[in-house]
């Protein structure tokens, strides 16, 4: 395709996204299509000659399109949100016409020193203590997930525990901490380093919050030591997928720093919403205790994926782990000590420069602007709460201090059991119908309605249609 | 950013990218800045009010694209080629505009269901074996890159190995088998799996072609054997990414099948090569004995990062290495057991809507440009090494069947390890200059310089010229 094909072509795709976005409402939230149905309108061999750019945006819009799920939809009340904004967007397709690659610096300095840049940039926008700045022992860099993000901080705390794992691999038990409410990203981190599935260590919540006990991780940390087990890593949430709750990560950081444990927090979907200063609290605890924390700006602040924020205290046993230097990849620049060559700081060598993407929503938004998104957010979705509270029908767990809102209606009349099947089939109505999308969670055994709100399309009218809508079907 | 505002500056955007594509031979190849330049001219702190995309553009042109090295100019020989093609920039366009998470099929069927039928395509394409289907017992997937796939891989490895590593953790003694010539990665993966690189075994050469020598493969296994170890993975390599040289992969997989150890089979740069029926050869013996197999659409098939394909024979032990199901991700679809869900495939949970670029580019350019594509590469890489073979001031490193000629100048006078410091110097003068861009790399001791050819930029006037340069340099 030549520069002037791109040309044209480009422009139309734009008007497509375009045209997309202001029309998004016009589709079903979730995609209606049966398993498999996609598939079978697509030719089952590759096409021989060629064929035009119009004939990919045909198909796009005949055979693909009834199988999106609209996840820039402002009924999208699923999951988290996973906004992709116009400013988003646009960086994005400045990475990919430049089409570099980012392993060391020298493959693309720009690429590195803009990540830099917009990583300490996110820090200071955040609050996060000054030590997790590049300049200072620690550092950021943009990974493509917080399960990736997981399995970095994870490697180098097994390297900081001592008995050079990634030399010698792993040659004890391992121990990591979790609640019952952690990701699953932290599991996968255990299969995947060779600590085992096993050796991940469920730590009590407190019933009321939900949040770990600290008192209880301190037990089973002394337990596994007296068994003769290193433990490795505890994993904080702030802001669980299931309920966004918050575990006290000061008293866990203080267990961690007394036992000598790295501490990991993930705040994969509430840590953005430390750029309001009246949300900074969440992060409590973690400037005095983290070694390493996880923000998603490619949930709730406005950059598509993938864009996963790590930060480490002190980026030092990482590097340990993960640095090779094969031949072809020595240069002047890495020998010379001065720059960051970011492929030691995650689980690929190559790497786009998703840096751009974040540089233009923060020059776009501005540091207001990305406020006022999480304010309007977290707004409806306390408006949504205060009419859940006040229908009898329904149930609201308590707190919500975020975007997300977890209730689910009374059924007096049955078990937990069937009730949470009533619920879980009233919901899946609901989502059938295309009208908006909710998912579900467990807390406690029973069957949980999770609301999230957080997109930018999202205005008060789409809250208030969904929350009639769901009266309605439970009726 | 309302959509009509993304309308406007979009096509500016795709204006900015087609003038650079249409003008990138007026930038030096390699970015001429020094560590830190660009980082010092760009603020210290983040905007607090919203700014114009005008701005970003500007700013992008001021102070980012002298850092900025061109991986897509004509005169980048380094390393390997990293198209990014039009189809493959508006396919990735698409995908940022749709916004949706393929982690579950469930989540937007279409993500899932298209990247099941570029796979299959792709493994048409370059005539891998049927087993490698998602009909049958294996399956395809889009990674983010090489390394994760060899991650993967390698995690299906331990998992069949048995002793449940991915519950219990590692508890024995696991090696991997690689030549001095196999990419980092695996190295990488040996850290990253708990195995340790010193378990990393490292299998003799010929010294002729390079390969891995099956022999000395099997007596190490035997040694491990007897020493208690359990061998997990070999890694044979086409086309390594110092020399492109070809591990014999069939004798290599009669190891394997004899010992009952996973032959990962890493054609990151030349797999895609196999689109053209006459260099098919590349492949021989995977069809029979590679359990995972991997080549990346990022490097030589005009599809831009991220976008590696892996494929395995047998799908059944990543999957049970790799899935967990939290509440939060239950649906109808998964529990029916009729999609696939490629969070179960990969590293991390998230993933973008990959499959887009890749057909795109196959819809484009079809089989037919796909060959011609890979044979202008090969065809100009062959001339370029006649050019070397007869000037009597260098040596040409035999074979070099693909797009990368590996040659070094004699210096009759000095010693190897002189020589090794005047040829770097001599690729750096040349690299410095801007003019073009090649790297090294080395060769039983001796410094080798890299000329990769295969961008769709790249046309004989280009080669030519760089020839010309490197003679001019040696003098």
């Amino acid at each position: 395709m030549s520069p002037e094909e791109f040309r044209a072509f480009g422009k139309q795709v734009v008007d497509w996204v375009a045209d997309y976005l202001s029309g998004v409402e016009s589709h079903p939230v979730r995609s209606q299509v049966r398993p498999g149905e996609v598939r079978a309108q697509l030719p089952a061999h590759p096409p021989e000659q060629g064929e035009s750019f119009d004939a990919v945006l045909r198909d796009l819009d005949d055979l693909l399109m009834p199988g999106v799920t609209h996840w820039q939809h402002p009924n999208f009340f699923a999951y988290f949100p996973a906004n992709a904004s116009g400013p988003s967007i646009l960086g994005d397709l400045l990475s990919s016409g430049l089409g570099v690659q980012g392993m060391v610096w020298a493959t693309s300095p720009a690429c590195t020193e803009l990540e830099t840049v917009v990583v300490d940039w996110m820090a200071e926008l955040l609050g996060l203590p000054e030590h997790f700045r590049t300049d200072a022992a620690g550092g950021g860099v943009i990974q493509d997930s917080a399960s990736s993000a997981v399995l970095v901080a994870c490697l180098a705390a097994l390297q900081r525990a001592g008995g050079e794992v990634a030399k010698r691999g792993i040659a004890r038990r391992h121990t990591l901490y979790v609640s019952e409410h952690t990701h699953s990203s932290l599991e996968r981190a255990a299969r995947m380093t060779g600590i085992g599935a096993d050796n991940v260590r469920v730590v009590a919540v407190d019933p009321e919050t939900l949040g770990m006990d600290p008192a209880h991780l301190d037990a089973l940390i002394a337990e596994d030591l007296a068994a003769g087990a290193v433990p490795t890593m505890v994993c904080a949430t702030i802001g669980t997928t299931s309920t966004t709750a918050i575990d006290p990560v000061r008293a866990i950081g203080e267990v961690c720093r007394a036992r000598g444990i790295w501490l990991h927090v993930d705040a994969a979907y509430a840590g953005v919403a430390a750029v309001c200063p009246e949300l900074r609290w969440i992060n409590d605890g973690v400037a005095e205790f983290a070694d390493s924390y996880c923000t998603n700006a490619h949930k709730w602040l406005l950059t598509n994926f993938d864009c996963s924020l790590l930060w480490l205290a002190d980026r030092g046993p990482m590097i340990d782990a993960l640095s090779i230097l094969p031949e072809y990849l020595r240069n002047p620049a890495t020998a010379s000590g001065e720059v960051i060559d970011y492929r030691d700081w995650q689980v690929p060598l190559g790497r786009r420069f998703r840096a751009l993407k974040l540089w233009s929503v923060l020059r776009w938004y501005g540091a207001a602007g990305l406020r006022e998104h999480i304010r309007a957010g977290v707004g409806l979705a306390q408006e949504f709460a205060g009419w859940v509270r006040e229908d009898p029908r329904f149930e609201l767990l308590e707190p919500h201090p975020l975007g997300l809102v977890c209730f689910w209606p009374r059924f007096p009349e049955l078990s937990t059991e069937e009730a949470g099947e009533r619920t879980y089939r009233i919901m899946e109505s609901l989502n059938e119908s295309g009208e908006l999308y909710l998912t579900h969670t467990k807390v406690d055994g029973r069957t949980v309605l999770r609301f999230a709100v957080g997109s930018p399309q999202t205005e008060r009218r789409h809250v208030l249609a969904a929350w009639k809508r769901i009266q309605e079907a439970v009726g």
